[in-house]
């Protein structure tokens, strides 16, 4: 999560998404989401990066997903390291990583610390100069970002893949889609090849921390609206509002 | 790993697989097999569970592979608690899960935490009843169980699944194709359809703890030749008699 001036920026969603995993991996949380969001607050100092993990607690011995422990909830908060100016100026370069979403896979959907192939495919693009890596799923289709969802602009419209491609439905996900929609863009979520995500006219990037990033580039070839594109900066114009509406 | 009499069992190959993986993950092992050879046996005192564990070590705040500071190593041993008599003495009963192995992902073939998906699918076999989940990869070929790898028996030959089904290659399931060939036994490796396995004469798991497990049922539907059917018993002795010479 992300804190803007102490104020940590949906907050509420951000919760209700943890409350809805935890019960899918059988973790009982021990804490109102009342109570997690007053001691995600007490944390939120400043303009913070915060990180809250829930873990299974004490370990019983049994590779069993049922324990007589309460599970443990860490959170962490740390001052925000922006990504480097240039990618906000003008973009990030991004490439297209080997490793596959499994749209199959029942935790795909969930924001797990299962997330070593995410690693992997960042340090591969990290070694490609790249910012981020996109993954397509295991039938070619566009999934999402290795820490990030995927948005791209043709003809005036956004397309963003839908989630049984395969993804993470982001909180700031589907808060651009909210803004598109308040700002009359259309939105189509769907199943879409990697040819259409290099035919767009922008690309960006969301999540809490890069907020809307504008891709500059995808596996060397150049996005033809530039970074950002007039239709990203809108959006990101709106995003901006919505954070100031929200301290 | 497990010990006997305070000896580890095919720790050589446990480290050296170890090893492999944490070059693939880019761990660098701030120690040599030797030392950690002399650590776990430090530990590994009588009949032992033994777990070592290899973190990337102290968090440095960046979702990146790369770190400053050298991997953490825990070693845990507790005495080994058997499966249940019943299991060893008339088959364990197995169902197979609604979870794929993707064969296509990079850490399938290595033992890390990311074992959420193997959590999953045993708790919903220990809801069925069942002793442990069979998993089969994305393209409905035969993969493995959970926990263990799995092996069976058509005509008095041994088939199990080939590496590129999308399994972790056991140190158990090892030897025990080596054993096969010391005693005689035509092993098959390969791509198999789940059918194949239905129709086996006998059934078996391996890992470190069910040692060679025999197969009861899989999904309620019992194993003709029984359990442990005569195969799977002469490799049980060829397997007593290597632990015994380890001693």
């Amino acid at each position: 999560m992300r804190s803007y001036g102490g104020r940590v920026f949906l907050l509420g969603e951000h919760l209700r998404r943890l409350a809805a995993s935890a019960s899918f991996l059988r973790l009982r949380l021990p804490y109102t989401q009342t109570q997690l969001a007053e001691a995600v607050n007490l944390v939120a100092g400043g303009d913070s990066s915060i990180r809250l993990t829930v873990t299974r607690g004490q370990h019983t011995g049994s590779l069993s997903l049922e324990t007589d422990h309460p599970p443990t909830v860490i959170i962490q908060a740390k001052p925000v390291v922006d990504y480097p100016e240039e990618y906000r100026r003008s973009g990030m370069p991004v490439c297209v990583s080997a490793i596959r979403r499994d749209e199959a896979s029942p935790i795909v959907r969930h924001k797990t610390l299962n997330y070593l192939e995410s690693l992997l495919a960042r340090a591969e693009a990290a070694e490609r100069g790249c910012g981020e890596a996109l993954l397509l799923n295991t039938a070619g289709f566009v999934a999402e970002g290795a820490t990030s969802n995927v948005l791209w602009v043709r003809r005036g419209e956004v397309c963003t893949p839908s989630v049984d491609a395969g993804l993470l439905a982001g909180i700031v996900r589907e808060l651009v889609i909210r803004l598109c929609c308040a700002e009359r863009i259309r939105v189509h979520e769907g199943l879409f090849a990697a040819g259409e995500l290099l035919e767009a006219d922008e690309v960006f990037l969301t999540n809490s921390l890069m907020e809307l990033m504008p891709v500059r580039s995808i596996d060397g070839q150049e996005i033809r609206g530039g970074a950002p594109g007039p239709v990203t900066s809108r959006l990101v114009q709106a995003y901006r509002r919505e954070v100031e509406r929200s301290r």
